[in-house]
């Protein structure tokens, strides 16, 4: 098909092509001192989107492997976990746990918020005996486009004052949307390459806190490449303890490069600006009581992707199709019990106005052509949004 | 800038990433077997993008080279030929000839529609001495967007029995809109890369008839970069008499293949349907006798590009640099003395309907932000086109 | 540095154009259909290199993962596994298994040959009550260059009648010297893709007999993220259970595709060629008593690399630090009790005669301006094996 | 064929891969301010190539027509032109002259050696009349691997007392051999972008005397594309005045970058270093009165390619098509009269010391195979240069 793909599901996102340009170059020595100023390079920098001072651990796989890494470092066969349902990807953290011999505890939801941090709160509160050994939540939840406040839930594992680790997914939030891991008092970050880093699948991140440090010295779950000691010790000597992805940490160095001419804040302001738009475009196309947004609660709003539901009776994997075939556009698929009723909208990464306009229109023409009842005009909706003062 | 920047000048054109990647190996020696094939793929192949069996020649050169050649391979110091002003292009060409030694007559014209062939029967009809050695037309004037229809001059010299040689710049549609250079007894075809044919700049095209060749057997205007004798005999041994653009040629290859992919009939009905939806968007905007299209005569529009005058008062290059500014999208300017009252849409080359969506998205904003009076809706009204059962 | 640097460590390898072109293209939706044509590419023609008609699982993760997955998915804590000390690497291999709560068997080795399958057979028939659950061995040791011939350790295992699994490390064999996963009866064979697959690193793969499929139904190492049941269930359908590194298996698929160009027989001589005119060279240069081949059984010599021993007061580290500064070339270094003792020089990939007369003319000169004694003329001896009749 | 191909042809050369990465980039506008900068920092750099600091000219088109342009902004038709018959280029030259209608005197050679400048002096204190307008020669003749002594033949017309323009070509020179626009008094330079800039062909330049725009403002060639005048007008404001070869800038900047990071007077010092090696090289091949270098003359020998002749009957292609299909390596092949007896060895452009060896070795393996008489060793004599005191 002529023309650009548009890669608007939530991740792998769109690679600039100046990421991808970097890691098109021969592959060099990892244990040379040419690879030791790239090691240095992204091990210093990739803190900052973390929000942290501590180290993070860069691991040459992809994102599912930085969440067995966050357990597997700080917890034994039998430990309690607390987690809460916020959607598909909660569930298969929650599995994971199951598999490594973990015990979750979890927390059912509706698919259409975040966390309640009160739920959280109430059941630790309970736990007097602490038997619960971490709190694990997704940020943001990218089979929803629910964003939890992390800050809520840290004050809620305050308030009941229980010794719990705090573990949270940013697999589809790191580099979108605003993130603090020292500040809100997280003690493992998992984060991911190809979302909001704007990299090809194939890194993740642990970003550890002391705590969690502390707690990997005498967990008991059998591990060994997802170690974090080894590799602790050896990036201080900016190496790593096995190969690396050697052209994906080219592509890492160019991108958090970007993200600095950006500059952070900007990258994330420049994330709720799209994310408002598509959802005033969402809103008016629903105006009849059609599609909406499947996020219930506005402080939840996810700012790096929007999952619309469609009305009763329409397939939204249908649809997708025809947008595929039509518009050479790839929107997210509704996951598990969504499957069918739900698409996904991504508008993260390296993305600007007019990739998002080309994003809504190919959304508005997909339901003309899909048969899917709206309200024309969402697009001009987004444009509204797009050129008022507040936004600009 | 975030994301990917809207490069809607009416060229050079977004490149596709197969070609630039395509361009993106080694140099090869140009006189081995491997250069052959490459040269032979090319060279056959381009025919058809101009609809000729005869040669195509290719020249390591941008497209004003391709002009030049065209004269100077068929004309004679003091030589008469008969060119149309339909716009900034056309003048330059005019120009080149003067520099040339050359006599252009030049009839005049509004800028607002193509070649009127009336014009051109009734000069050739006066010019019984055949003193006019060819007549010169732009296919499709890149300044104005207006597409003269070629088959019609070609009717004009016939029912003038003048045997003047007609040539015919293609810059801006070859690979764009539909062409035939042997079915409308062209005989000097003026192409260039960067347009329709995807590709950076750098190559350069003249498709020959026997008419032409013959006439470069006399012609005495001093040439040898330029010369098709030279060319045309290596060529037919798959080699160039001198160092060819080895790794444009690579791009060039890879071009023809995704043209071929898509079907070159393909390729011009999806242009025709982008300039119709763009049309529709410009009209609606100047519903209240606001914007308007520059072109005034629906058989000249434009498949590749839509020029468009703003009200008086307005500077166009104003509001272009509000669109670059903010919405990381270049737009055509205005050329000599449409300067500052026309701004240009291309809609050509590897473009798709998102691609087109997001570009009008961008102008109908930046209209809101550069305060230029139009009515709301035009976008919508090119999605309207997009989804029309006769444009599907 | 001027010109292309020579990276003969035994991998990373030389990354062909063709292959960091594939790599260089937009990241597409990994459950999209043009996805499983990818993935089913790949997943059918990885098993030809590996010698296997049963499924290979691919990993989005670099080559000691691949180790750990072998293990995790068909051995339970507290198992005895038999390891053979070949080397490093083998010794690495034996440490994760330890992590991993197994309890290995280390039969010692001299690190200058492969493994010796009387010792395994020995050792075998004691086990009566086959405590033993698997053999590991290391095919081609990197830290030696000594090739273990895995289809003697397969008779050694059938001599004993023992009914362990046998597990073959291929990371710095695979796709350089021939390989026969099923023929040899392997039950789990351990890949990397930066190696004689001419990858960058981050993919990693484990070949598995039905007897591995067996066995890993019930064993009891916690393991999630390496599980192949998942993969294996998921790759029939081509896609995979979690994000894949989509650029990676672009690259693998081109990877693939040149060697069924070249055919995996010419790939195997060539590497055995260019180890031969390797040997050759050296064995020249220390004709005096100075250098020598590490690997002192000819019949383990290794087609994909060659370690050379300096003589007695040289340290291998300074010379390949000059090696480096001078010539822009990367040589191994020697790994942990060869430290300083040895280089290493990799001759695998995409590799040719002329790029293996620069590598050893490299080596030459080093010796030279670091002052190694050594017999001029090695080159010269690499020459005549690389242009005599049995070699061309 | 596996591995890297050697394209040691003296140009086209081996092409960095910074530079292919950076041509790797979409196609900016080249009116807007993006490109401004682009254009600024190459017209700007590039002049130090030529050691000037006058404007350079850029040409959209490759070497052939910077050769063309030289004389059309200069001359009248019937000027006569004092050319010299260092080789095949210094013969084409001369034909281009003619074919413009040029009057060239050609003063014979040998085609073993540079311009003789007492030949030029001689000639030109007979021209009483001034009737020879430009004294026209080859820095580096790229058939025979002879470089003229600019220098010197500046100082012969200064010793004639004669106003007559001086006109360089510097294809095979520039950027790899010592050249002095301005201070060598020359009036016209013309290079080409695939040698020593390390670019594909596609871009070609003339620099230029306060002088040779002088006599263009009174030359009667015709001209347009070629003109200097309107180039350096608009390059005064960094734009073109027609459509620029974009991509290859890119390239051109980024190979301005690595040369400034090497240093020009480094890049020279390693041109002439390799090139003293290879003359080693094929004067011990050459002991026994085979094989010799064609260039007689030792105050001539060419920084940037060595041409070696044959002993008599024994056929260069002959020789050349074994060493390709063999080696994978390019050699230039003997040009017109040397066509058979000679093949040309480049050794410049992004070029390092293993990448000569590897050249060297393919040379004398050829040999081997192809049955040329030789005396083994030259590589090792070649080696034996590189690693002395005085060329370290």
């Amino acid at each position: 098909m002529p023309g650009r793909h548009f890669l608007q599901i939530p991740g792998p996102t769109n690679v600039p092509d100046r990421v991808l340009r970097a890691m098109d170059m021969p592959t060099i020595d990892h244990r040379g001192p040419e690879f030791k100023k790239l090691a240095e390079s992204c091990l210093t920098r990739i803190r900052d989107v973390f929000g942290t001072t501590n180290p993070v651990i860069i691991y040459p796989a992809s994102g599912t492997g930085a969440w067995e890494a966050a357990l597997v470092n700080t917890l034994s066969p039998g430990d309690h976990v607390l987690m809460y349902e916020t959607g598909h990807f909660a569930t298969l953290w929650k599995k994971l746990a199951e598999k490594l011999g973990l015990v979750p505890e979890f927390i059912a939801g509706s698919w259409r918020s975040g966390v309640d941090p009160a739920a959280i709160e109430a059941r630790l509160a309970e736990d007097k005996g602490h038997q619960i050994k971490a709190v694990c939540v997704v940020h943001n939840e990218t089979s929803t486009g629910c964003t939890t406040r992390v800050d809520e839930v840290r004050a809620a594992i305050n308030a009941a004052g229980h010794p719990a680790l705090l573990m949270v997914d940013t697999i589809s939030s790191l580099g979108s949307i605003k993130y603090e891991h020292d500040a809100w008092g997280v003690d493992v970050t998992v984060g991911g390459s190809q979302k909001g880093l704007m990299l090809p699948p194939g890194l993740s991140f642990n970003a550890v806190s002391d705590k969690a440090i502390e707690a990997s010295k005498t967990s008991k779950l059998p591990r060994s490449f997802w170690s974090w000691d080894e590799m602790i010790e050896a990036n201080a000597q900016n190496v790593f303890p096995f190969t690396p992805a050697t052209n994906l940490l080219y592509g890492l160095d160019e991108a958090l490069t970007m993200m600095n001419e950006e500059g952070l804040d900007n990258v994330y302001a420049r994330h709720q600006r799209h994310a408002a738009a598509t959802r005033a475009a969402v809103t008016h196309w629903g105006g009849n009581g059609s599609v909406e947004i499947l996020c219930e609660d506005p402080r939840h709003y996810s700012g790096s992707l929007t999952a619309v539901q469609l009305p009763e009776g329409y397939n939204a994997d249908d649809y997708r199709k025809v947008v595929l075939e039509n518009f050479n556009m790839s929107l997210g698929n509704g996951l598990s019990k969504l499957a069918g009723r739900v698409f996904r909208i991504g508008h993260l990464g390296d993305f600007n106005d007019l990739m998002l306009m080309g994003t809504l229109s190919g959304v508005e023409m997909g339901f003309e052509l899909a048969g899917i009842p709206y309200r024309k005009g969402g697009t001009q909706a987004a444009m509204e949004v797009l050129t008022s003062k507040d936004q600009a």
